[in-house]
């Protein structure tokens, strides 16, 4: 067989030739939509390539994004890789001295930056970050007004340069990109994608057991492009020439939803909360009839949620689970065929509600403090292990090296498999509750306050206990109508098979709960608020 | 990222801890059914592989199978492989002398072989071949009378045997199958899979631009196990978990129909002439409401078989284009998402009767006989090359080695691309027509007189002329009601757009058309019957 290296071509090379008349579409706030063929896109991205070489980047130069979902991030995508470089997706909501600390960590030399993030990256900049950069390309026609270092606009750079692009064997091991993790337990850790991981990692994102992309589909990841590479339906996607849809800047749930109508979208992806704010605006029993599935990711979304979507929307959700550390892709709950027509309630419960079943070449084992595996009874927890040629094998600069052990990742995450060989994830290591020798998991409990109709949203976090070590502490944010009381909160919970001894002492009714920089419950800063 | 190999664990790894309860079904000619879950199936392809050992075969050892499709024949693909040794799959369609070659240039020690085709194995040998053969192990609880080296039965040889193997990390590039092309224009060329090249194919068969076989899939795929390995869809199914049809023994229409509904199965692949007798069974706008697509290859299925299937059952056929040396998955025409809508006749002018856009990883390229790629017009033809990373770069016992030029494999395929990035293919280099000067395919004709009410089956073949050079001889099976004049057939022709001097002068009316040994139209056998 022919010795030809998964590299960032192999991704890239159909979209000229085969894929030209292709759509990509960028929509903005107001709505107003930028829309041109993968024909201009493999162009553009082939003068960034140009472009770069044109600065006097070192071949292996570290390229930070700061930018929202669109186009011209797509192009970095490859353009930056095309070159040989390594593509550093920035969290833009990240605070300046965050962020400053991501981009020195990295090693960014150069900076692609969205317009309207410039005085953040001055702010990091002012604070002694960007040490190493020596340019900043504006995602613009014009540069605005910074004090930044070797400030040029994006399209007179790549205006004038050639289109087309030697096509580099580079060696599958060659670094890709860099994606620091979300910072939700601690401080962002760096990992290093690589030219091979990626491309595997795209077969796997549009195997059937992924998120089943090909040419027919038109994709929306409503996931950021900022963080593991929007769980990488960008790169599959161009692989597989669908139609792609970004929804740039921040945006709503209207807009969601206008895209998925009009540009007739196949697969969205996105966290829960996402998920639950678009269904909020849903209508009638096929409101987006183009629709195969939604895929589901980044937290456990509740089972009222799937079942709502299964039931009102006619909507398969689709649970994922992942992380930085895992390209991030690694399961999908895809029912199997035989639950496929199984009634609503004992299918979610066995295939929708659980994180997964592993994509393909993705290993993963659940184990006792022992390091034992445990029995996948659908009871027993332990820690989630996972390996696989897109897991990584180590943290940039030696970061939690403890985390890396006998060839597995160990995640951090705490899961329960199930009978029918799926698992879920019942927490994080550091999110459990330990009250009185034994484990609440606090997923579980909002799951179910989740399902309460007067509650919108819950969190559930440990407070230290003189006598039990930790007792679980519920914020929850009431619906319009009625807010709960104590009391029907702990009948709730015992309907929903929590024991006496796990029901929470204390509720915190809040407006809302706080966001980590993705989007997830940020329960260290609920445990910052109610430190007892 | 982690440094772990594509091998056939790689494929076989969540067989027993996420897939076991699913089904693998094999249906015999007496429309009987053996059934058994994955649990089982894998604990079985490991007994295979002690059971390998255990006869001190050598470690990288060749193994022949001869045998229809079935489960024991898909333990020997995992079983044979898993213990490093190379499974080679031999067509039970050769005849004795052809299937004696087969075998000894493949090098097998060993073959396993079903009982029914244990006297095709005995003549081989009578006829000297199996020089190095040292084991013949019947797929069957005991062994026949039969004149055979080391005869065993494969049930008594695993039964005893330990039902887990260690996961050997075996090598990327080591050998795992061998498949002899069909010898369609030639003597059988040897063609030597990897490890690598078999997952990665998996995945492109896999993926959304492949077959998009995913966990809630039902796979059927009549296409035999011992060619071109059923295209990957029984490497690629057990990958993710899809449950698996097998029609084992020569089968009917009716048997494919009663398999596709009964095991609801949602993905079935065959050649065309398959899909032309189901049609004849199936009644009703929706006869099979499981069943996503039909994936059609090994031959251009006619647009009016497509446009049938379309417009009365509602079924989408994919036509998908590779060879042996492809692995042998390399197209498959999926529509574009802007292309789902069109009208049928443009839809499938567009899509539908396209090979395809390529498989994720393949490459493809159509050139003149400069070597210079040639416009795609929809109307200009060249030679089709291919390249990629399950694409072979070189034949067994450096057979053929003019066909592997500069990287490329030059396929033998004549192709057209057309304006919108799809390609088809218009003929084989040997078949095509050269008149005067001027190429006809004889695939296009072939085509159009398929769509004629009164023509069942047509294949064109060059006969020589002494003005022209050759001239095409059309060879037809007429409908039952009514046989076609030569007037009628050109006046139908030219309805389909061919110009006077490409109609045929001469029109043979057959009973039926003569099949190689994977059910193509065998022009060789025609060309020999019909030499002027
Ligand atoms: N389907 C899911 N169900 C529950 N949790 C999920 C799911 N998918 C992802 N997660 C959570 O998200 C985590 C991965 O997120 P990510 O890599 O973005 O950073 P983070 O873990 O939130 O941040 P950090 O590692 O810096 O603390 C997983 O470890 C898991 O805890
Ligand atoms: N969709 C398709 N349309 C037209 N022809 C096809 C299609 N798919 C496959 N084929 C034909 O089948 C060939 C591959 O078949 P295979 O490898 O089984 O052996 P063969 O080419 O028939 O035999 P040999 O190479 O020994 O002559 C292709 O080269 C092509 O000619
Ligand atoms: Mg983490
Ligand atoms: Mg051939």
């Amino acid at each position: 067989m022919m010795d030809i290296p998964l590299n960032i071509w192999t991704m890239f090379a159909a979209a000229q030739r085969h894929y030209f008349d292709v759509e990509i579409v960028t929509s903005f706030p107001d709505d107003s939509r930028h829309r041109y063929p993968y024909g201009q896109f493999a162009a553009r991205a082939q003068q960034l390539m140009h472009a770069l070489d044109s600065l006097g980047l070192a071949e292996d130069a570290v390229v930070g994004s700061l930018a929202w979902n669109g186009f011209r991030h797509l192009e970095a995508y490859f353009g930056v890789p095309g070159s040989g470089r390594v593509l550093h997706t920035l969290n833009l909501r990240l605070s300046p001295t965050e962020l400053a600390t991501v981009i020195d960590h990295g090693g960014d030399v150069a900076i692609l930056v969205d317009p309207d993030l410039v005085p953040l990256l001055e702010q990091a900049r002012a604070l002694g970050g960007l040490r190493q950069v020596t340019h900043v390309i504006v995602l613009d026609d014009h540069t605005p007004e910074a004090d930044l270092p070797g400030l040029v606009a994006y399209e007179p750079l790549i205006a004038g340069q050639a289109t087309s692009y030697p096509r580099t064997p580079w060696a599958e091991s060659r670094p890709l990109g860099i994606c620091h993790t979300s910072g939700t337990t601690g401080h962002p850790k760096g990992v290093v994608y690589t030219h091979r991981s990626t491309v595997l990692h795209a077969l796997g994102v549009a195997s059937g057991a992924g998120f089943a992309l090909g040419p027919s589909d038109c994709v929306l990841p409503i996931v950021p492009m900022f963080h593991g590479n929007a769980w990488g339906v960008p790169y599959a996607a161009t692989m597989v020439g669908a139609k792609q849809v970004f929804a740039a800047g921040p945006f709503t749930a209207q807009r969601v939803i206008s895209l998925l109508r009009d540009e007739q979208v196949t697969v969205a992806a996105g966290v829960p909360t996402i998920w639950i704010d678009v269904a909020g605006h849903l209508h009638g029993p096929r409101p987006l009839p183009d629709l195969r599935h939604i895929v589901s990711g980044g937290a456990q979304p509740p089972s009222s949620l799937i079942a709502r979507y299964r039931r009102d929307f006619g909507i398969p959700i689709l649970q994922a689970w992942g992380m930085t550390e895992t390209s991030p892709l690694a399961s999908v709950a895809w029912p199997k065929h035989h639950l496929r027509g199984l009634p609503d309630e004992e299918f979610i419960e066995q295939a929708a509600s659980q994180a997964g079943l592993p994509v393909p070449t993705v290993d993963l084992s659940i184990r006792d403090g022992d390091g034992a595996e445990v029995v996948w009874d659908g009871e027993q927890l332990g820690d989630l292990y996972v390996r696989g040629p897109w897991v990584a094998d180590s943290y940039l600069h030696g970061d939690g090296v403890e985390q890396f052990t006998g060839g597995w990742f160990r995640t951090g995450d705490v899961a329960v498999g199930s009978p029918g060989g799926y698992f879920r994830i019942a927490d994080r290591t550091k999110d459990l509750i330990k009250s009185g020798g034994e484990w609440i998991s606090s997923v579980d409990m909002e799951a179910a306050l989740m399902a309460h109709p007067d509650v919108v949203e819950a969190a559930v976090i440990a407070i230290p206990d003189p006598k039990w070590l930790e007792r679980p502490l519920a914020c929850v944010v009431p619906g319009e109508d009625a807010v709960p009381t104590l009391d029907q909160i702990h009948e709730h919970l015992t309907a929903h098979g929590f024991a006496r001894w796990q029901l929470p002492d204390r509720v915190e009714f809040l407006d809302q709960i706080p966001r980590t920089s993705v989007g997830k419950f940020d329960k260290k800063a609920l445990r910052a608020r109610f430190p007892a």
